[in-house]
């Protein structure tokens, strides 16, 4: 094959045996070899296809045994996949077409709600949306709010956090009980721990497969802690003096509003003008201009409005006016509406930022009281470095995590520059993470390690080991 | 010497070389070698005193760091403590005089408080008073309430719940970053993560150190995310229609509620009489007799009242009072009044009970969909059985706690006899934890060989070894 030619046929790794082999573990329906078939399950979200040697589907905890066993003693090596919307190119097999992909995808049961427990158990292949259509009639759901639709499975393998982190925190905190299959010879079951809120009578083993991206074992079942469905929410978009004044606004929230404060979203003025000018169905908020910055404030109540009791919308105008009677206060402007059409600019901010020029994306976090330094010293490198790029960042404030993207040059060279020098910045300036909440993968495996200690790396791996020989979408240890 | 007389002299664990040397480590205000002085750190809160070979006090982490290091190569054995308050027997050296406290009650620096980040970072010996002094000025604390004032580190160490873990959580969900020192030979200092509210981009280590009770190493110091206290309280005495109904009224109030339901804390008719029987202080708030269950439940709010709004006091007049309306609804009666005078029965539930006779107590913790069902076995299995006992039980039932205290005889096997069958019913019958709040120690350490998996033990005690020899306060593998 001339080396130019895009390959479309792996490699000989699994020979005729193997595949019968696995065959007879996981149904017709659960090999896939061809091409076209192979196709939904080698392109990552972001980032260039991959290729895999197969894709095979167990349809229990027992074929994924059965085939993580069989692949550990065959020297196979597999990448778990649920519902492949990761965005750290964790769940895809890179373009060498020498890896498995095991699909999680077809263990969708049992998917069990004890609505007085406020639990649910679910197999790792439960998509979210079908996990809190399943919640809605005991007026339950799942309050990981995401741009995706994600399994249950790959959202504990990657901790998953998303905009209402603020209120609800991560997947690790709902994770009250997990079933794996350790990538060992036995593709040995493991169930740890099974639904208990506290419980101290082991060490917390469960933790490392919550975040774990693989690297430890395969979840086959999750049992989360649900919640009560907000039954009043309100919304505003809210526009603070200055950036200095972002934190000030948070913390005068959080005072007032308690824990009906649910989401208090960033959006710098470029990242929402290329909303509103790419997203036709996205009408301007602003009626004199974008400002340089505006926060997507929520508030959200269990309850039923009560007789005597002011809406939660007065609530939030009286917070807001409050703030905005004060002198210098750290409020200047804020627009109230129906709460979908507040959501709509910062749901719009990712289709807008896309649909504008190739992105160079972070998921970072810091320490929330860095947030605004970091932001300041990353302009001036901007502007002075890489004015060829333009600055669009959003995030969930409150959490300090921000999506801090950048529009601008194709050059392959040049984006990874830019690459380095805010990685270089963010990290080493400001102790900040470099995923905060997408997990480990092929995307984020040079940062990892760049930035994460020596002796972390080396722990992290010689713990992994005691499990088994891991997967092929994350290297813990050193290359 | 006689066999019978006590000891008050360890063995000869330490020679004059190795107290020289840990002297020079920790200078000597750091080392306790006479009986009087070590005797605060050989008893436990619970149980019998034991007996150390010194107690040594290391005064910062460089010295932890020392006297670990130097104990490891000399195969000295030594038990960490913080405040010495654990229930489980965890911090105190057993009575073989074998053992060296390691104590890190001069760990008191640093106490920073960062309000705009909503965190805080603490020596391992900064008690959660002195904390919660530190930051009652910026109108925060942290929400873990206990009947003790332990160090933060041995919360950590432990992952501590308490009483309000239904709003806030244990202090796993609060931990966002630890300094720890290794059990090996150099004593490593590891910092896991530093304040990061989300942090993806490495596993999860420090989850292993939370609840890891020593295992995995020695907490040296920690950055806890902190929360703005409540500005309105209020609180009743519930009385539900019977056991089944605890449950209904649970959801009753998370419904409607929310997340101003902060605890909720279930009292058994056996053991609200012992507290009004033994506790002078202690007014019967019962006018027509003590029920057979109670309910202590707590609203709270972060904001100061708001004009027009209804306070927090008829809220949960309004709440009890639509479920009192409901025919054959989950609620037969409620008291209203001052939020101190409400909580001083539940407060005095553990002095009542341990002025009325010798206990044997259960920290247990249940799926809570479970505790009514096991509530009654358990009866039924007392009455049959164990008539000699009286369960006077309380607990946390939101999340599923059960103080599972039964007073009665005094004989050893007895107790011991009943002991085993509270747990066979309680971890076999309903996989319940046997230690849902307290941790691991001596005082588990039985249950915990006779009812964790095999597997789940291996694995623990191999992961504890990537790590170094432990500690020798808890053994995490098969004897």
């Amino acid at each position: 094959m001339p080396p130019c030619m895009p390959k479309t046929s792996p490699p000989d790794v699994l020979n005729s045996a193997h595949t019968a082999a696995l065959q007879a573990m996981v149904g017709p329906a659960g090999l896939v070899l061809d091409p076209a078939g192979r196709a939904a399950y080698e392109i990552p979200a972001r980032y260039a296809p991959g290729m895999a040697a197969a894709v095979v589907r167990p349809a229990s905890t027992a074929e994924v045994s059965a085939v993580v066993g069989y692949c550990v003693r065959e020297g196979l090596r597999f990448v778990p996949q649920g519902a492949n919307t990761g965005l750290a190119e964790g769940s895809t097999p890179d373009a060498s077409g020498h890896h498995i992909v095991l699909s999680l995808d077809r263990l969708v049961a049992p998917l069990e709600v004890d609505a007085a427990d406020r639990t649910a158990t679910c197999g790792a292949g439960v998509r979210l949306s079908a996990l809190n259509a399943a919640l809605e009639p005991h007026g339950l759901f799942l309050p990981i709010d995401l741009g995706a639709d994600p399994t249950l499975g790959g959202m504990a393998a990657t901790n998953t956090g998303g905009a209402r982190f603020l209120r609800y925190g991560d997947m690790r905190r709902h994770v009250l009980g997990l079933e794996v299959v350790l990538p060992d010879a036995a593709g040995t079951v493991l169930r740890l721990s099974h639904g208990l809120r506290k419980d101290n009578a082991a060490i917390a083993l469960r933790q490392l497969f919550v975040g774990g991206c693989g690297a430890f074992g395969i979840v086959t079942e999750v049992t989360v802690e649900v919640h009560h469905r907000p039954r009043q929410t309100a919304a505003a978009i809210l526009v603070p003096r200055d950036a200095d004044a972002v934190l000030p606004l948070l913390q005068a929230f959080e005072a007032e509003a308690g824990t009906t404060l649910t989401a208090f979203e960033g959006m710098s003025k470029a990242a929402m003008e290329r909303a509103i000018a790419h997203v036709p169905s996205l009408a301007n908020p602003f009626a004199e201009g974008i400002p340089d910055y505006a926060v997507l404030v929520e508030l959200t109540r269990a309850w039923s409005p009560r007789q005597g009791e002011a809406s939660l919308d007065e609530v939030l105008q009286q917070i807001a006016g409050d703030l905005l009677e004060r002198e210098d206060g750290p409020l200047v402007d804020a627009l109230f509406g129906p709460v979908e059409k507040m959501w709509t600019l910062r749901h719009s901010l990712s289709e807008g930022l896309r649909a504008s020029g190739p992105v160079v994306g972070f998921d970072l976090s810091f320490r929330r009281r860095d947030l605004a330094a970091f932001r300041r010293q990353a302009i001036a490198m901007l502007e002075r470095d890489f004015p060829d790029f333009a600055l669009c960042d959003f995030g969930h404030v409150a959490d300090g995590g921000v999506h801090f993207n950048l529009v601008g040059s194709t050059d392959p060279a040049r984006r990874e520059t830019l690459r380095h020098a805010v990685l270089d910045l963010a990290v080493e300036g400001f102790g900040a993470s470099f995923s905060g909440e997408h997990g480990l993968g092929r995307a984020v495996q040079a940062a990892y390690d760049r930035y994460v200690p020596r002796a972390v790396q080396d722990y992290s791996a010689a713990v992994a080991a005691v499990f088994g020989q891991g997967s092929a979408s994350v290297r813990l240890g050193p290359a």
